[in-house]
């Protein structure tokens, strides 16, 4: 929680301009709001971290909000006085999204929970920001229907679509991009907006519903969301393969994608994850990289992708493929990667995660991660690696000691190679966690100056008075 | 061609301010592109029409970009003078979006046709604007990829990504708002910008890409364009299937959507499209609805398709199943499609035709078309149909004699009523063909009045002089 901030791409640097909350708006937010108004220092302390490495930086004040009428209220207020808002969720973000950097009122979406309408017969539901994604999925399953985006957190539905999430299923069903259908957003002057419909598809002027998924906040709040459902498969069959290398293992995927195989899952394991699953969960998995994948599909679809796969696989050295049908089994074969993050933060007691996030075209995925990974052990840097290797998309993260200056600047290093070479490659420095206040410099090596120009101007047109989660993605 | 402008909604009045090309910036455009620029009345008249039924509305002059940077100095210079800039492809529009509304250059991109890079291995190309579909696909074919979207017009690349068209395929592969994965733009300014990244996802910051896309040429001239790339399927299998009336044929369509069989094409005729289409290519199909249906997999997960979709529709009164699998036979099964439209039109001889492309959830599909079925039968219009059903999308094509006001009048009554009815179901107003000219009062409505000013914000921060395509999607 002391760690310092990072420092950032020349020219953008943190402001430190604070906006204080005057009296009398916070005497307003008090009286209309009461007890769900809170100044309590326990209360902001939880409204200024998220599970990035950041210290705390907490702000004014919370406001716990029910409904769109009262989000519309607060930032209203906030308008009138030009002080900051930052959207809440769970707190699940790893880049320092939901940080008061110029202090300002945490808008707590998370008792907005409700499904507002589920409509079966057209594979859409409409939400309220706060549900998370294991709510939803309880919420839909008695249907015969699923929301397959699945980040990893039990993150809302508000906060995903803020950083444009995405995740395991992601190589199959797609991200928070092509699964919002229509939004509920509260602008940056108060006002409640409609994007979007519920047709599946439309033509119909700018489409302001993407340039709202992925502005983390900053364009205004989302307060329901309209996404796609999809049936429940048919069948399920999830596998564990093992290889004798990385490289391997990314080549096999390289060629399950470029056939066309329609996996709904492929994730990647390195050695370091897998031993440390093992310790964790007292499981006996080889400790070998290996990948983890589900398919989806008709009985029939189901064996005879994990049939191609399992020749694809062999011909880089794929072994000891074990299968499961049943939930449970696949529970069970999943946990390697569900616990994965948990085993091997604990792998190392009191060490902090610095978590990268670059996504590459494929054909480059096995030389980054090979360079990287020999670029990590030559640093001897404790570090284990995951990836949702289907989409080109993988998480080193990297165990260093909070009070060693030497392995935050360690980690910071080899986090930056990995950026410069997956931009080289025609990569992102973000595949799915969004830039935050971690990634601004990187922002503009990756999209130019001109392209970041054009996102501060739409920012100053969609927010004159920078009041919406400022200090994120860009300065202004 | 003496048609006049139809209404707009109330406070959508077009423009007569015409923006004059001042005496110096043509001579500076002639002297900078020589017989590359043109002020020919052949020339303006072919660039001041498109496939809408609206009059000639031709530029003051034509400008045959080469490459980005030349259309990079018209823009500069349009800029410099404040003169309107139209970006044109091959003129497919149905909209009236390529119509020199304030008079101003149109920029052809049509000699922009490029393949610039094909990454076979990453399933990505990146195109000049002006490449046609047909080209790219048969560019990308023997490296056993193709493109899917396809709206039925050979358009450019530029021109689908700019009224994000979709058309057949849809249904399986998404629309240009899924498949554009990075740009390159010439901004108002005569900047010239790069959004996106080849990766296949991001959390970069503002979608611009998916800004652009769909943008209708207000923001920018888009003139490089990277996509998505897919396998050739290992089989693919078409068939047809005739239904007693257009309520059970679209009663099987969404079954199977809501199945979730992932059908790659299913077309509605109507059997008024049947009839004309026998008639122009001497075919014999039963003149009722029917389906067109086409399946991507496997050789079994194809088998498998059919069977299922063969079973569902036998359920709604399905008939006389046909199917093909060589490239001859199912494009002789296609024909009725690919010719709809000629063959509708050749029906009525001297008639125009006022399409329609109005999208809803798919549960609301049946409904919506049986009441406007009803609704043209009874108001004597000839009429065919055609929908994209699986997306919720379809095409009424009313025949009208442009002679006629009364006849244009209850096209126009009925496209209304359609809209409205459209809306009321949550659909939208268009679900491919673009907002362009006809439309600017139904996005009001569709999108509300303070979506379309944050819209209209966006417009004056991208494009402060407004000189980009003025006049289309809404007023300034």
């Amino acid at each position: 929680m002391n760690a310092p901030l990072p420092e950032l791409a020349p020219g953008f640097a943190h402001t430190a301009a604070q906006r204080a909350v005057p009296p009398d708006l916070l005497a307003r937010l008090q009286q209309l709001f009461g007890s769900r108004c809170s100044t309590a220092t326990s209360v902001r302390e939880q409204h200024g971290r998220d599970e990035s490495s950041y210290p705390l930086t907490p702000p004014e004040v919370v406001v716990f909000c029910e409904s769109t009428d009262d989000v519309a209220q607060v930032v209203a207020l906030a308008a009138a006085h030009a002080v900051p808002v930052i959207p809440f969720g769970i707190g699940s973000s790893l880049e320092g999204h939901l940080l008061a950097v110029q202090g300002g009122i945490s808008v707590d979406v998370s008792r907005m929970d409700k499904i507002v309408q589920v409509n079966a017969e057209d594979l859409t539901v409409t939400v309220q920001a706060g549900v998370t994604r294991e709510q939803l999925n309880r919420e839909v399953r008695d249907l015969g229907l699923f929301f397959p985006i699945d980040p990893g957190a039990n993150a809302t539905i508000g906060g995903m679509s803020a950083t444009r999430a995405s995740g395991t299923n992601a190589v199959r069903y797609g991200t928070m991009r092509e699964n919002v259908l229509a939004l509920q957003v509260v602008t940056a002057s108060g006002e409640m907006v409609r994007t979007g419909t519920r047709a599946k598809k439309s033509s119909a002027g700018y489409d302001l519903t993407r340039l709202f998924v992925g502005s983390e906040g900053t364009l205004g709040v989302m307060t329901e969301i309209t996404l796609k459902l999809y049936p429940l498969p048919e069948a399920v069959s999830a596998a564990i393969c093992h290889f004798p290398s990385v490289d391997a293992a990314v080549q096999a995927t390289i060629q399950i994608i470029q056939m066309g195989v329609p996996i709904a899952r492929c994730e990647l394991l390195d050695e370091n994850t897998v031993r440390a699953v093992n310790k964790h969960d007292r499981l006996t998995l080889r400790e070998q990289p290996m990948l983890l994948m589900e398919f989806h599909g008709s009985e029939a679809s189901v064996k005879e992708q994990a049939q191609t796969v399992q020749e694809l696989a062999r011909d880089f050295g794929g072994e000891d493929f074990q299968f499961a049908s049943t939930p449970e089994e696949r529970t069970k074969l999943w946990t390697a990667r569900h616990h994965a993050y948990f085993a091997a933060v604990q792998s190392r007691p009191g060490c902090r995660c610095l978590s990268t996030d670059t996504c590459v075209p494929i054909s480059k995925l096995a030389e980054i991660i090979t360079v990287c990974k020999a670029e990590a052990d030559a640093a001897g840097m404790p570090y284990f690696l995951v990836g949702h290797v289907g989409d080109g998309n993988f998480h080193f993260g990297y165990l260093l000691d909070p009070d060693s200056a030497e392995e935050r600047a360690t980690a910071e290093r080899l986090s930056h190679q990995m950026v410069q070479r997956g931009l080289a490659l025609q990569g992102t420095c973000t595949g799915e966690h969004g830039v935050g206040l971690h990634k601004m410099g990187y922002l503009v090596e990756e999209a130019g100056e001109g392209a970041v120009a054009l996102m501060r101007s739409i920012k100053r047109a969609l927010d004159p008075l920078n009041i919406m989660n400022p200090g994120k993605i860009f300065s202004i």
